[in-house]
């Protein structure tokens, strides 16, 4: 009962404080603006609609990815913002034609299956790869392995998404490092190529691409890597246990050229009191090769822009610097995140707050926030003001891969949290395309940004 | 001051209050037990898709109702509970033939249309009905218009579901009057039909259907009522402020028939300690007779179905009895809903609790509550227990239109709070299909519906 006490106290003393943060009606009428700018008058849904119809994909290197850098320009122009752009070198993975699978059980017997091949993989040789089969459920399982199984073999990494997570994206991490090393891990137990699990929870004929990385292995010893769809995978894995000898074949021409010259597109309104302290936002503008990249990452764009629109529609001058970054290059590389990181260090600006858009255009919960315990609470006080709008989640988590690099011991990095539960039927694939967002979800994810960075504006971090 | 000072010592006293709260850790596990389940073993996504494809939809009257309450028995026949039905006498209206429609601006320009016929309206004379057309933005503008304005036209009920509010259910409330009433107000004016906006915020070419009332007026007066989809009602709009005289013509010869026999569907757990407190919980079963009627309500069911499964798995056994009940024609009449209230009052049930899911097979966020603010804050008390599962809402408010006749001064009724911003997209659409739900958030809701029922049944209300 004494610690309950002292609990209640601590809890009274907590109130106290939230009681006098410095929020006031004023506040809540902003939010109640900014949302209905971003409900009513909202340009968000049409900027994603151009993004995926007449940008269409972007990858690193890319056309769609030249079509992207100028409009982002375009439109931060018409925004009335000064734009630049900081020169990024990226890497130019191409893809080529399209990949071909099959499973033959026996001489007249093949089965096609659906296979993407993975971001950074070298092609096969140009007849195809036919091996027989080892099934693991895990890159542990793998690495455990009898070398004697494995050799000449293909691996075919089959560890599913677990289900009982609340948060697909804690499912999501137990399993992407058989897709980004697996065929590191393959290679070095003498298998010819590696085939994986696509990293999704739904069962369907979509497989889902995502970089992979042969780390410090010589050229020499690369092998493909391909993802499989997850009804192919199943299907692969009950054929398997019917016949251990089946043999599979697949061929794929993806190459990786030099790198190319591309940018990081910035974009600021300068402070009026402080211009030297920065808050940082935005998205990466990059996408894979599959679908329109919708959710990952065209949402994350086109609510950055409508935060823009939002602060200039409402007149709302900053007393900090308010600064939008497109980042290029998150899918294969991140290099556009350590360049601006590291011309930001050079130039020994201030950030005293970063925020990313980058976990697909869903209904907004809230903030992972990344800072320290006191920061976070102050963030914490302002949670009131987004009862209103079913804004609920203020949890020490990850940002945002982007902006990780920004972090100090001072500021504070937060990634927009969205329900989770959507994302990876997307991610990566075919089906990630414009159809799949929810106008109004996009939206509320915009309004609820430029509340938080208003906020951190208004009374600092 | 002062009264900050009052408001903190009351939540010091409610803190202290919920600090004693009985609830502990064998709920945690409890509830992340049901969470797993429905994660991992989960039926209701099997159940849905049974629905959806075997079944197909399911208004009062039709095959398609008859086939519900039979796989409704075979289930909870299987999941090992005693069913019953309960006889309920539905109302049965039939669509026929689809109706059709266009919009006619000169003599060889038409331009079709989609609409649906609204349920429970006349049909058109059988070679239709051609008129010219009077817009109006509201119902309220329509009753406050000049008689000579609408005599012997085509009333056009153009109200669009405002986009400024958070949740699109209290967007509908603005406007579900003009569905619902729109023809007995327009033939009061002289109209020979009413063209109704579909109730959807969602621009596409699906016409929204749903009920609508001639409420006392005789038969001789009752004029066809149909909705148009959104994107016809923006082209109506548009061509009538070009050319005021343009004449709408449409077609449909829907009717009502005389009334037929349904069942509610009842099965139990009896409570080993206080049988005679009830904990009902459940759906409504019927549908429109467009789409599959997925998110309203197959989603509900399968969840219902999906509770019983998870307490038996568990071998949970209820201290109080704890009953699910699929609710007969919610969609035109409630006619199962006051069936089962007046039944329950008969026999002077005790119903301590009473949930209903009918918001949709989309993520769970929490309740909304009616019942007195001690018991709510019972129900609040057990917050804590839900964060693990980001589930936030525990709000007063409207629980649901089938348990509503159960209210009682010492109940408390609840309606699951889904993610509202997709709902209107498929309502009473061609849209409203299996593929629009996805399987985590179906399966979220269930265990959510699951969590609240056990600890009401736990800790009483």
């Amino acid at each position: 009962m004494k610690n309950k006490i002292q609990v209640a106290f601590i809890s009274f003393i907590t109130f106290m404080l939230s009681i006098n943060a410095q929020t006031n009606e004023k506040d809540s009428i902003m939010l109640r603006n900014i949302y209905t700018q971003a409900l009513s008058e909202g340009k968000s849904y049409d900027w994603l609609h151009h993004i995926c119809y007449n940008i269409g994909t972007r990858l690193s290197g890319s056309y769609g990815e030249i079509k992207m850098v100028d409009f982002l320009q375009t439109e931060l122009k018409e925004l009335g913002t000064n734009v630049s752009l900081q020169s990024v070198k990226v890497p130019r993975w191409v893809r080529g034609i399209s990949e071909y699978a099959y499973i033959e059980t026996s001489k007249d017997k093949i089965t096609t299956v659906p296979i993407l091949a993975l971001g950074g993989s070298v092609a096969t040789p140009a007849t195809g790869i036919r091996a027989s089969v080892v099934e693991f459920k895990s890159l542990e399982e793998l690495q455990n392995a009898d070398i004697n199984k494995v050799v000449g073999k293909i691996v075919f990494l089959n560890g599913a998404m677990p289900e009982n997570f609340i948060n697909s994206f804690d499912a999501y991490k137990v399993c992407s490092s058989q897709r980004y090393s697996g065929a590191k891990v393959a290679v070095n137990k003498g298998a010819v190529a590696v085939i994986v699990r696509s990293l999704t929870h739904k069962i369907d004929d979509f497989p889902h691409t995502g970089v992979m990385s042969y780390d410090d292995l010589p050229k020499s010893r690369h092998i493909p890597a391909a993802a499989i769809s997850t009804k192919g995978a199943d299907l692969l894995s009950t054929l398997l246990s019917l016949n251990p000898d089946l043999q599979f074949y697949f061929k794929q021409n993806c190459k990786t050229l030099d790198d190319v010259q591309s940018s990081n597109v910035v974009a600021e309104i300068k402070g009026s009191e402080f211009p030297d302290e920065i808050i940082t936002f935005g998205a990466h503008f990059d996408s894979w090769d599959v679908g329109h990249g919708a959710h990952d990452n065209g949402a994350g764009v086109s609510q950055s822009l409508e935060v823009i629109r939002i602060f200039k529609t409402l007149n709302y001058r900053p007393k900090r610097t308010i600064r939008v970054v497109f980042f290029a290059n998150e899918e294969n590389g991140i290099r556009g995140a350590l360049k601006y990181a590291e011309e930001s260090k050079q130039k020994k600006e201030n950030h005293i707050f970063a925020l990313e858009s980058d976990a697909g255009g869903f209904s907004p919960r809230g903030f992972n926030l990344n800072g320290n315990t006191q920061k976070i609470d102050k963030i914490k006080s302002w949670a009131n003001l987004f009862k209103p709008y079913n804004i609920h989640f203020f949890e020490k988590g990850h940002a945002g891969v982007d902006i990780n690099p920004l972090k100090t011991d001072s500021n504070v990095l937060a990634g927009l949290f969205t329900d989770p539960q959507r994302y990876f039927d997307y991610h990566h694939s075919e089906t990630d395309v414009f159809e799949t967002v929810n106008k109004r979800e996009l939206e509320l994810g915009a309004a609820t940004m430029t509340s938080l960075i208003y906020l951190v504006d208004k009374y600092g971090i």
